[in-house]
């Protein structure tokens, strides 16, 4: 499961936007890995760097040092759709008649093809299969005939799905929400300048205030000297789809999104948790680092359960593994996650994390706690059961893989093992998020989105359980 | 503050020895991450590889299919003495008139210049300036007149200072603990063999059972045919000098050492803190992740206090990060650390660390947690104040950088900024390990080695409080 | 002095054209050594594959059969306009309304820029500066009314400048050249198939024969299935401006070029020299590798000259080569070009080079050759003074570092140290080609050009002699 | 077939030693491109630098700098006896009980295993299988008790087989040739020092003179302060045993080894082969590059033949190639060599090469003849066949693959299908290097060697015809 990017934008006053952005960009990196970009102008002319891989080994400082101007965007990417290759990397670039954009997207477009057909039909040849390119296309021809802001309106009036959006043109940078906020985008004050980034945390990291988030449908332009900002309401704002698993699972802790602090909602979806489906057991424990925060709430308001870290995580595991051998395969586990015997061994154990996808890693701990003398394994689940995939720009599995797309939460917990198991409601999601199951993007818990997916009815041809209904499995 | 490597060997019934060694190397490799390396030997020949990086790098799927033998041994190496690079990683292996040998080494020999002048006015030349090439020339020479445990004993008679080793000679592996058992070194069975290692958790990520500490001054022999083990106690065992640093900071806490689960012992190390220097506060937090297991420790004998993680690690802060400016290099520490305001502001804080060695890490998280709102900001660390550099095989400083060489517990306090700041006493430390003072090397603490240390005076010219006092601020 | 690119195109009866493609390439490598890539249909998409680096390091068998499909284009690129990066290696991809389009481009357009402000003021978007991106645009939005050959014809009427072309416009591959013949194309037959390429050697390289030039302001369709190829003359060609340095420098001595093999146009031209200005010398020594074929021929016609080699080649100097000082980068020719002492000691030496650029290399070599003991260095070049920049698609120098541009034979000989120096005439260069002058481009040695090179005037400021004029030193 | 090394030492006055070294190491890069390094000494302590790959990719500027001191000593390498990794890289450093050692080896010892268990019998411990630290540690014993010359003389006295040295210890810089001269070494002065080398082509890099060969069995001291150097002849000198294929392949043209210019050598050796065995054709041309000198030669006394470049050779034809099928492998001679028709076509050629390995090139190069139209192909070589390996530090190939190990010349032309075949005689080899037959290590033509071969008999259960008789094939 993949957040799919970060997005940031920057006017500064009279210093070089490089190095901040840079910052930005290494707050945002959870946010995607796979490359990182910067675009600054200085008022002439446009710069650009962007690379495969991590933001600490895209740029070096020659290559910062080259990024003139005080006004920039930069960009952290998963691969939405596109392929996976450096022509994809952000933020795309392009000259044209007015002319120099740069942007960069958090989202999923769910017209894409439509609108590439159509400017296709109108002569133009596009060198990549993202979105981003049929944007920038698109804007470029808008602005033919007008300025930013009106190009910037007719293109959002065209293109439909999720986004947040960076934009340079020439010195002016701007920053848009889609119409149902799905994706985050906020906007900070720092001691010389204004900001534009997917997570408060990046504003942190400049030691900047948050203002405000970027409203559904609303586009903040920032003035060119870095002194202040403009907003424009480009669409009306009726009702939200707020992604509620940037709040579960992508976004930093220690960000605040949509008016909510990511980690207090994190523990609040852990007292949740205990008020909806809590136990009895002698220790709670987390499956670290995802379920902590969760686990750290749930612990708070359970009465007289032992708070302890069981499982011990390998830092050191990454992607250069090598397991020949499915018995290796199995193995793997334990060289990421080890039990602590102490907190373990002879005792009843709630298990807390913040969902499950494929089931997988469920199954090996619910083992891993047994072997290491767990009476009793019990698991609970931040967040209600994910039963479809997400179309609006976050990489979860297909529905195939997601042991939630067929099962109910019995047959769930049977799969892994647990002696009970227990998802969080959607209700209580709404609750800890203070608002109400209308403003939130719940498409991959309930089957249901805020958009008609093209396909998606052919891709649901999986029986399944009732959604969304008595997420705690019979066993408790 | 490094630990300076890790060593494993095994020998199994009659499985390829080397994906497992892998498997425990990079179990590992919190224990050394600038080189890796594997020895093994099939009856007939020994096979290495050894090369610069991490675990996962080092070695391809190809790289261990060569590594032919069901008996081996591994290394994963941060750099003691002898300069980084490539003809310093370890398993340090030569060939002699016995037939070949191969050499894994944790810890520092404080006579090594003496002993390789004494092989050198044999006319012994030498490829390196490290310890190993001077304890296996030394072996070497024994293994004319002897058996492998024969020269294992001479050379422990000439040898001085700290050792966990484990060895390959032909097809028989044994492990070596010096006769204070400094460095770490155990015992453990797995389904079809025997495993040597520095870390309790190597033997799990193999499903494997831990069986015992080695002994200090003990050798274990493995048996070629992965059926057994037998043990010679090479030198008499008197007292132990326990480096008590493993089980703060450099081990896994999913390890056992010498008896102590470190989890378990960190937790207490907690437990003692607020016995000895507890202080109300609104909540209590760990700096992550070293402080963690203390923080909780802490936070459970603690009445009322709540525990929450106030600070978010940045987990992609890594090597490759550009600073270029004073000005940003203050800025890295909310790069890698950035407070959770919810927790923070408006509150009494009890900021909990294992350890401080410059000082600096602890002087920005005291003014980030400030800037952040908190009223207060208490530090307890759970354990004693550095006091000088360890000669003993762990990287921690020169005697200068340490900020606890030459200033009192209340001047650290005002260094960094802190409302008040406790460290734990030694007697805390020797409760929590269950042992006596007698028993642990303490010299990072007192500044008294359990060895004479060539140009420790020298190297002792700074003006300092009395050693191992008052741990405790007078403001608190 | 550098070929900015290699092309090639191909179809095939049954087999999968990547390989052959690479072949190709590779036998094209010396016109373009920054990146490598091919583009192929399999009738129902397009794959490509482009890196930057050396053909052998681009690919890997891997890469190779993913490029399925019995079609392609390939590229060899040194850069012509356009920055150095891997954006702007070739072939060139888009996808557009009536499919997919890849271009492999040799040359440069003289009215790119123009091409492009009409494109944009249509709406179109670049993501690169350079010309090839402007043809694809331009090709895509031609292809709206009508079918490949309509569309190319339309490009070709629109465009201006040097190109040879192969494009694949999904499972059709055609090649252009312009409708002066200016850069290299022909076309030839192998076993199963037809193949569009730079130069002839490519051919040669896959078994098969050379069957003519394409000509000027035609288009070579090969039939999808490798049976067969259609001619087109899209412009109708009045006169030529081949340019005549391909036979002089970039071309391999292999190929046949416009009916003429290189390497006798090369020998040629020695002759040529020698019956222009011959002089009496003990010994005729090339500069190799450039001017072995030259002469070869000078001796083969001059009386009782011996012909030796007095230069050593390092082959192992390339582009990693430290020269901290000057006095270093004085001695690097002799790193490069040692002289052989007994070809040289005592006697008068002629020295054939094809060219003069910089002048450099020609002051070391003399200085070189009269350290060694010549008596006389006397200095005969293949072709006419280079007095200006070329427009059209070769990386020469710029103006102001041409040593020709304003100098007079006789300054050159004494800027340069040699006894005497001669060039070979425009004249000269016309028979050995066996064509008037009016059908090559002599703009680098007369600086007319056959078209009007935008700027070209203010680029001119520099005073010089009558050009083309007594390439001889008066010297002789 | 590949040279195995080059060596080089220098002392110069006040000069840091790296920037000439390297510039040297470049001139002999031909002799070895798998490792290079530098060894260099202050007068105080050694610095070394050594990395796999070619010099310029194993130095960076910064490298050099940090190499300090006047004197030093340098290699590149092609693997003898050891493994090619790392490891085995030269210069060989070591420190010992008198100070510091560097050794850089050109040559095979034939007792290094036994020299080599005599010093583990003593105890000593070898971290590779290669000579040169077999050397090391016998010299680091021998100067227990003495100096580095008397040192030198004992280890001369033990070890046997081909060496040419260059050895630093402490500040001294010595080369050592051995008691046959098998492998060559010479003596230069430059401006400000003297420089040791394996050919004199390093010391024209540098702008000095040759001073002479170092005379077999004589080792050559430089004064520390450059300004000089002292001869001690260590071993008398009866015969010598020089290696005649330096001047046939592996030197460089512009070399002079043992008093004679590589390249009049070839040439002279191609005269000797048209009085050999002349044949008479329309053209004469030089499989590139290797067979040009001996071409120029054999064309220059031939009467009415004309000399052409007939074969063109692709130079980024390297190691990175993908040759997937049988197919491609035998067409992989065409991308590495292609005929340029003109000079073939409805001819008669002779085709000359220095010498035949395998056969699989000449084989192919005159099938590529034939297809280019050639009336006749006949191929003269020169040198005899090679019918043996070699064991003095050359890499030929082993028996079984030498196609002139168990064939007749008629039987080799019938192979490579040649028209008519020669080789030169083992007497005009002597001839042209005027000295007798017993001076000139003839193992690789005769299949007697100069020294006893360990195991040399059983190698040689081959069949063949009588050795160094009629190198011309009867269809001549």
């Amino acid at each position: 499961m993949h957040e799919k990017c970060g997005v940031v934008g920057m006017s500064l006053t009279d210093r070089s936007a490089a190095h901040p952005l840079y910052y930005a960009l290494y707050a945002l990196q959870h946010r995607g890995q796979e490359s990182a970009g910067i675009v600054t102008h200085d008022g002439f002319q446009q710069y650009d760097h962007v690379e495969m891989g991590l933001v600490g080994d895209a740029f070096t400082e020659q290559a910062l040092e080259e990024l003139h101007g005080t006004v920039g965007i930069g960009h952290v990417r998963y691969p939405t759709s596109g392929s996976v290759d450096a022509c994809c990397a952000q933020p795309f670039s392009v000259s044209f008649k007015s002319g120099s954009l740069g942007l960069s997207h958090n989202g999923n477009l769910i017209n894409a093809d439509a609108v590439r057909d159509e400017l296709a039909a109108q002569g133009h040849a596009f060198t990549s299969d993202g979105d981003t390119e049929v944007i920038a296309h698109d804007l470029a021809r808008n602005l033919l005939d007008g300025g930013l802001i009106q190009a910037v309106r007719r293109t959002m009036g065209r293109i439909h799905g999720s986004y947040a959006l960076t934009i340079i043109h020439d010195d002016a940078v701007v920053g848009v929400r889609d119409p149902d906020g799905n994706r985050p985008l906020c906007l900070g004050k720092i001691d010389d300048g204004y900001v534009l980034t997917s997570e408060s945390a990046a504003i942190d990291t400049l030691d900047g205030e948050l203002i405000r988030d970027v409203r559904p449908g609303e586009l903040i332009r920032l003035d060119p000297d870095g002194t202040g900002y403009t907003s424009y309401q480009l669409e009306e704002h009726t009702h939200s789809a707020h992604c509620f698993f940037e709040h579960v699972y992508f976004a930093r802790p220690d960000s605040v999104i949509d008016d909510n602090l990511v980690y207090e909602v994190r523990r609040e979806l852990g007292r949740q948790l205990w008020e909806e489906s809590g136990v009895e057991s002698d220790v709670v424990m987390p499956v670290p680092d995802s379920g902590r925060a969760f686990a750290g709430g749930y612990a708070e308001v359970a009465d007289g359960v032992e708070f302890a870290e069981g499982l011990m995580k390998n830092r050191y595991v990454g992607r250069t593994f090598i397991m020949p051998t499915q018995d290796a395969r199995e193995r793997a586990v334990r060289l990421k996650l080890n039990p602590i015997k102490s907190t373990v061994e002879g005792k009843t154990v709630t298990l807390i994390d913040d969902s499950i996808v494929r089931g997988t890693t469920s199954t090996q701990l619910v083992e891993v706690l047994r072997e290491a003398g767990a009476e009793a394994v019990h698991m609970r689940i931040g967040a209600p059961p994910i039963v479809a995939p997400c179309y609006m720009g976050i990489d979860m599995a297909s529905r195939s893989e997601l042991i939630a797309a067929d099962r109910s939460v019995e047959e769930i917990r049977e799969e892994i093992g647990a002696d009970s198991l227990a998802y969080l409601s959607i209700d209580a999601v709404a609750r800890a998020l203070d608002t109400s199951r209308e403003d939130l993007c719940l498409g991959c818990v309930t089957g249901e989105y805020p958009y008609d997916i093209p396909d998606e009815a052919a891709d649901r041809d999986v029986t399944r359980p009732a959604i969304g209904e008595d997420p705690v499995s019979p066993a408790d």
